[in-house]
């Protein structure tokens, strides 16, 4: 059996994903279609929409037929390190190729690009070290040493780096490049609506940004229904009638505000990310502001991106500290999320020459990245859930992995 | 001018608290009475009633003169920490005497107990060791230390320690022995209810506690006005329209179960008071219970009375390590709350030969247990905060002394 691996979110799935999974399976002619998919906090530092088990039955009603889950250490870190979990994970997962979402769907410039840094490599990092004592943010330093490297080359294509898909992607090559995996890279021509692009129009495919953005607009999904598979759009009604709401930071706040309160900066100087004086100003700010908006007003800045500020905010929230960082190094687990019946058959062939453990129940396994995981998603059940009902606090150890038949059909046209 | 010094928590202020505050003036001839008050969290490991600030104007219209804060980190300690933080203050503060409340209101049968304690001294720690040893709580350990001490004795009248007040009594005359103080010790007899006297009857005099649990009980301050000063009552209605609730551990649930969820078992640890193992009882605990009260009851045990373990929550609610606690072993300040004319009158002729600095406004002074004293307002005050206006965050920057001349009367008849 072959299979194939994607880098999701879900956040939440749409249209546009359903695509690219249909896609990568008709490009590679896998009979499998594993997916690596971020917790319960994500790349840009956000809790997520809804839950990873929510996420991960989408998934499986979407053409997916493996979830396993992107460790917290991985999910939220910045576009290098998230990459590399990833890569690391379909890799141990024995995919023969991944597929990723890419502006031309074309591989020549993401090849040429990946040679032209390999050959001058020192030269890359000095620029971008240069870039960042210049001020530029990590992303923006990144694309700037990119760009220096390039300056001085002949005109062969190369890829568009200030475009988000194509960033995730070069860092997919770089890292499979980095661990000598034998994976074959393959991209997908994206449709529709760019990764960030917060409007819906009348296309079919909008991005799961605008998702968010209409619903937290009008507090209804009713402008959203077009854009998502049938069975995102019942699961989301679901949700909807069991949570206080989807997830955001305002409904995290009042417990981000209470632990900056309480840990003061010295404490907040040992959280992940957070560096270089930022903590008085995040403390300042907790003890002023009575809204996570008005808040992010107060801490935002030109030397930070908005994202970089609140990837340390989730790690404040969640205790991550730069030691406990520095112990993640390497992903050391398959965490299952859920699996349909091929996914299943191709488990049982594969799951006794896995180069890592397999996890299915997170009781029977002991690390410090898991119990990472295991404490971001009660956290997370904590900020969303109802009055004093947060029954879902201690999921990770009752929830069994999602088997696509056990939630009814995987239709969902 | 004569001051003599009081040790006080008013949660919240009572006519048995008018009655000891007038008595103890009449006993000594004072001109000045200067209560040394607890903070927002007490001594039994509980938020307050109402915080400090609402504490020290009912203390001003009630007999007293000068209001000192009680660093949080005596205002939450065992009896004897407590009793020594209380004391060295007074001492500072320049009071000839100290008064405090005891059952029979005589001071021989303390002076003997403090003395046959003295020649034992040995003896008695040992049997303190011993009954701990032997899985006793460190009140009754004390307790039984003191009994055995008093087994080989002549019959001199000793002082009943099974009693709160006296215990109390007991510790603020060992800890003035031991800083070599020069204030006289005085007592006053209790009227009324008991310590702990969880009912109202027909008396003018009720307990503290049997106050807040009438109020518990009936969601109504109806009963419970006929046991405080009107002062009291009035204020205690300005409380009640201006803030979620009066203080009570359910309050602070949500966030006592997020940092318990957060920090996990191995930086529950490094907490104050937390010891021997009970950190993984508290986390699964918080793993499970929605609400402190059933938290509350899969925690507590026979090895640790109910104030000990409410204590550790109070720490880790507000981040109060056992490191931090041993970087304040002595009172360094004297943090005024609030006073009368005659209080000003007595400060204005003192202050400049106050062994301590004497702190008006906290942003004057930089010391590790006056942030403590701060950031456990603000904890204080977002547990009790009204929806998301908890606009007394920073408080203790912002409110001067109260001047009781700028609230109103004193008179509470």
């Amino acid at each position: 059996m072959k299979a194939i691996g994607i880098v999701v979110e879900y956040n939440p799935l749409h249209n546009g994903h359903v695509y690219h999974a249909e896609q990568s399976r008709l490009a590679t002619g896998a009979d499998v279609i594993i997916a690596v998919m971020s917790g319960n906090f994500l790349q840009r530092g956000e809790p997520a929409f809804v839950d990873k088990w929510t996420r991960t039955k989408m998934a499986l009603a979407s053409g997916v037929d493996i979830v396993f889950e992107l460790p917290y250490r991985f999910a939220t870190g910045n576009a290098p390190a998230f990459a590399r979990g990833a890569i690391e994970l379909l890799d141990a997962a024995g995919c023969s190729a991944f597929c990723f979402g890419s502006e031309d769907g074309n591989m020549e410039p993401f090849q040429n690009s990946l040679q032209l840094i390999g050959r001058h490599r020192d030269e890359y990092e000095a620029a971008v070290k240069y870039a960042i004592a210049e001020g530029l943010s990590y992303p923006m330093a990144l694309n700037k040493a990119y760009e220096t490297i390039l300056a001085g080359q002949s005109a062969v294509p190369v890829a568009d780096l200030s475009k988000p898909n194509n960033i995730l992607g070069f860092h997919y090559m770089e890292a499979a490049q980095s661990i000598g995996s034998s994976m074959d890279a393959v991209t997908i021509k994206r449709m529709g609506a760019g990764y960030h692009d917060e409007t819906l129009d009348s296309q079919k495919i909008a991005s799961a940004t605008g998702i968010r953005k209409s619903y937290f607009g009008s507090e209804t999904l009713d402008d959203v229904v077009g854009f998502i598979p049938e069975a995102t759009r019942n699961l989301l009604l679901e949700w909807q009638s069991e949570r206080k709401g989807f997830g955001n930071w305002e409904s995290f706040y009042p417990f981000l505000r209470f632990i900056i309160l309480r840990d003061g900066p010295s404490r907040l100087r040992t959280i992940a990310d957070v560096s270089e004086g930022i903590e008085n100003l995040i403390f300042r700010a907790a003890q002023s502001q009575d809204s996570f908006k008005s808040f992010m007003d107060a801490v935002k800045s030109k030397r930070y991106t908005w994202t970089r500020i609140q990837r340390m905010l989730t790690h404040i929230l969640t205790g991550f500290t730069k030691d406990m960082r520095a112990d993640m190094d390497k992903p050391a687990y398959l965490r299952l999320l859920g699996m349909t019946n091929e996914g299943r058959s191709y488990l049982n062939v594969r799951k006794k020459n896995l180069p890592l453990p397999l996890i299915s129940k997170v009781a029977s396994f002991s690390d410090p990245s898991l119990d990472m995981d295991i404490t971001a998603s009660d956290i997370y059940a904590l900020g969303l859930g109802k009055g004093t009902d947060e029954s879902k606090i201690g999921l990770d150890y009752l929830q069994s992995p999602i088997m696509a038949d056990h939630f009814g059909s995987k239709s969902f046209k």
